[in-house]
């Protein structure tokens, strides 16, 4: 494998040459039955049509030269059996394999990475089994009564990813079983989500790898705290998902223990036990493997080559002509279904933490733009919010929807001669319309310029299996487009030195912080601190 | 007033001038303790500390300048008094007043605008009558109980600002009252929501100032019989919001109605019956009107002409200068509240739909960046999500914190030292600071460029009068940057286009644009709907 700067691909040059005079989506008669279904890919249940977008066949062909001379789909590969893809040549960097695939790689017999598999079967064995010793009654509250609430202790990638799944698949959640979760160190989060459980059918399962995670340690002992108020035995409500041999790696302490792996980063592990466990108290297990085997069949899917028939590749793509080439600095992503309301904030983590970077794979400055700031709403709500902007705005922002033909609860209502879930599908198909075509008109305040570049995915129904599907594709776009961008997808450096100043001004409030050890009167830490004026 | 093009002010071309070399926050000894102090103001309970902004007095001076010759704060004081300020010149437009700030100005013998501050104080003792009846046992269910429960049902102004609300002061919540929004179109919102709620003992706020809103009146229809089914009477149990003379301003139909009114837009009408009704049921009478007071008192603070006295001017100006001057094409909100989870939806309504505009109050087209794309979460859930990318990205962001010195429920804990709520402090303000700073380092990977734009609104407690002061800074500071670009920031022709769209493939889906009325079978809208074949 070769890791070469993404300006000196030679199909860079060409884009560029492309993007001085890209496809202009309100020519007459360009929107033809022919480019809608030429620009149409189907995969894994999910229809992508990206008509829509600003492209053309030999913006699309030079597309597959970057993807082919990148070497996208080897490095996937590679990935995938285990290569130590988390470094940073030739400065101390994470050196760690990438294999969150592994986590879902369990329905064959010669899977891509044959141990990280075996030891994500055995974690899913230990989930079956725990989840049956709930549902037998062997494993019950001080009372003798089954539990009926899992709250999830975490934040970051241990509750956003877990999160909006579990909100996409209440619909099938078992009935009897609710989740809930607490995540921010604002004490009026553990406090608002407690007040709303009985505490005595609660198990809490507090999810952290290092063991050590701030807001996490402090929420854990929150929760402790209020089960030793309510004469409850924390040890008989307290599950942990936890690397191996970290400090929350101690069985006395928690009910049950589940292991998570340093080859799966925290953005990358909803399919791992860090979203399994509550996902599988929710949906019961077998429905809850249904999300594996969606993100399983995209991990398979993606090793395709052509971009026109692999559909995470093929995102990526267009994601980085539309922003390298056209120069757009963000992506909405549209989600046409209220439960998929956190799915945006899962992908903000997903992409943006992954991407964000200014450092290729080789230590140097980029000197290309790499990942955009992703951001959206479900709609219809966002049509009667941002859309505005959208439409009539100066910022031009490239928008991906996600559509379901049929709803999950099946309580459906005509009014009007159609249904609420045609109404919402018919909405999302005219926002992709009108975008792209935009609107001639007299009076300049009612003049759409259209030409801003859209697609959609659409899938039968949101169920454990699309949800799989649609994590795992967003996955490896963002995966696609960080081997594209030659920067390492899977580190987080940017959020250390925040970490080590709020521990230095914590220091100075809990007192550490006087004498030698202490800030300087004048620095900006104390000026700060003196105009804040936070609690004592 | 006179209505000048941006580009034509002379004090933007003074601004572009300091553009080329704008403070650096990262030179040596730039933050000291003598710039924390000078750029910081006070109002209204709340502390903006902007010294973590890329400006210099030479640049507030400018943008002093341009706030006057732009005559911001006498254009804001002629809305309040009455001006028809939602119109553009030689087009039909709205031609309407813009009087929400009179739903608030309800408190003094002479308010700004006398006869719509008289109907909102009408509004608002009809209201306390309703919510009284409610508490003495006047107004019970069949079953003679009281109603705990109140379901909003409305979209975008009707939904976000109220919800935002709600959300935020829960732990002000009356015992025994709980209060839900239905919002979207999807079928499945509606049905989660009423699968929670004893509707027997739920009242349900039916929001649309039109009473024609596609998603609300399907919503309606969906609740009405959701009542009939378990045998209750929606007369009973349904209450409306609405304009005068609306399909809705039917007192027969339901419990109770209250009038907005056209001179106060969606988005801006939280402070009126949109917001005080479920407001009202959530926290009782007196508490909600302190958001009115709140937001009252913002009301006449941005009456200074002096944009160093005056926050949400002062606000706006900043957000000029990055958007404008320095080129940042988005603005990050991060409320280190979890309470606050929602208030970034309301104001990317609020902010994108009124600023996310091309044409100027005088029909031409701007040549100039109008409102950012506006995007954000709680802290400290973002530092483990998406900050990577505002530390070490390629993009840029200019970020807004907003923190308080105290939690909500006063249920705190000390782990090492600190309660939750120093640690979440903390942390907001070492954010504040990496971002400026940022920190030279030897390893790439571990450097952090630094001088990226921020500031703090601080106040003591995020209570109801604190959040009608917060929801007011927004407010008037979306208000004077639309006033500074000339555009019209209450009015949304943008989304006219997409329902025109939308409205054209639900009639082909019911059937009625079969014959001469239907689509050509080549357009762009039959192409799509038979790639997406939608729900027949």
């Amino acid at each position: 494998m070769q890791f070469l700067d993404f300006s000196k691909l030679t199909a860079v040059g060409k884009l560029q040459d492309y993007a001085e005079s890209p496809c202009d989506l309100t020519a007459p008669d360009l929107l033809s039955s022919r480019r809608f279904s030429k620009y149409h890919l189907s995969s894994c249940g999910f229809d992508l049509l990206y008509a829509t977008q600003r492209l053309d066949d030999s913006v699309l062909t030079a597309l597959q030269e970057l993807a082919d001379e990148a070497e996208l789909v080897e490095k996937f590969l590679a990935m995938k059996r285990g290569a130590v893809m988390n470094r940073i040549e030739g400065f101390p960097s994470e050196e760690r394999q990438v294999l969150h695939t592994s986590s879902r790689d369990v329905f064959r017999e010669n899977p891509d990475h044959p141990s990280s598999a075996r030891q994500a079967k055995k974690q899913l064995a230990r989930l079956h089994a725990f989840l049956q010793d709930l549902e037998s009654g062997r494993i019950v509250n001080q009372a003798g009564e089954p539990f009926t609430t899992m709250i999830q202790v975490g934040i970051g990638g241990s509750d956003l990813g877990p999160r909006a799944l579990c909100l996409a698949l209440t619909a099938y959640g078992r009935s009897g079983h609710s989740v809930g979760f607490i995540s921010n160190v604002d004490p009026d989060d553990a406090a608002q989500v407690l007040a709303g459980v009985d505490l005595s059918r609660t198990l809490v399962n507090v999810v952290s790898k290092s063991g050590t995670t701030l807001e996490t340690v402090t929420n854990e002992r929150l929760v402790r705290e209020a089960f030793v108020r309510n004469e409850l035995d924390p040890a008989r409500h307290i599950i942990a998902v936890t690397g191996k041999g970290s400090p929350m790696d101690d069985p006395a302490r928690y009910l049950a223990t589940f292991h998570m792996y340093d080859y799966i980063g925290g953005r990358y592990s909803a399919t791992s036990m860090v979203g399994m466990v509550t996902l599988g108290f929710l949906l019961g297990y077998d429905r809850a493997l249904e999300i594996l085997s969606g993100a399983h069949a995209v991990d398979r899917a993606a090793e395709e080559k052509n971009i026109r028939k692999n559909m995470p590749l093929l995102m990526a793509m267009i994601g980085i002509w539309n922003h390298n080439f056209l120069g757009f600095p963000t992506l909405a992503v549209l989600p046409y279904s209220q439960a998929l309301v956190r799915f945006p904030a899962h992908l903000q983590q997903c992409d943006m933490e992954s991407n964000g970077k200014s450092v290729t794979r080789l230590g140097g400055l980029v000197r290309w733009q790499t990942g955009p700031v992703v951001w959206g709403e479900p709609g219809t709500n966002g049509q009667h919010a941002f859309y505005q902007l959208l439409h009539q705005g100066t910022e031009i922002v490239p928008a991906e929807f996600i559509g379901f033909r049929r709803c999950q609860y099946g309580r459906d209502f005509t009014v009007k001669g159609t249904t609420s879930q045609q109404k919402l599908v018919a909405n999302m198909l005219a926002q992709s319309l009108a975008l792209a075509q935009g609107r001639p008109h007299e009076n300049p305040n009612k003049y759409f310029p259209g030409n801003r570049p859209n697609s959609i995915l659409l899938a039968d129904q949101l169920t454990p299996y699309t949800m799989g599907t649609l994590l795992a594709l967003y996955e490896h776009r963002i995966v696609f487009q960080g081997l594209c961008w030659n920067i390492n997808s899977f580190d987080q450096e940017g959020v250390q030195l925040g970490k080590a100043l709020a521990n230095r001004l914590l220091a100075e409030l809990s007192g550490d912080g006087t004498g030698e050890q202490g800030l300087p009167e004048n620095s900006p830490e104390k000026s700060l601190l003196r105009l804040a004026n936070p609690p004592k």
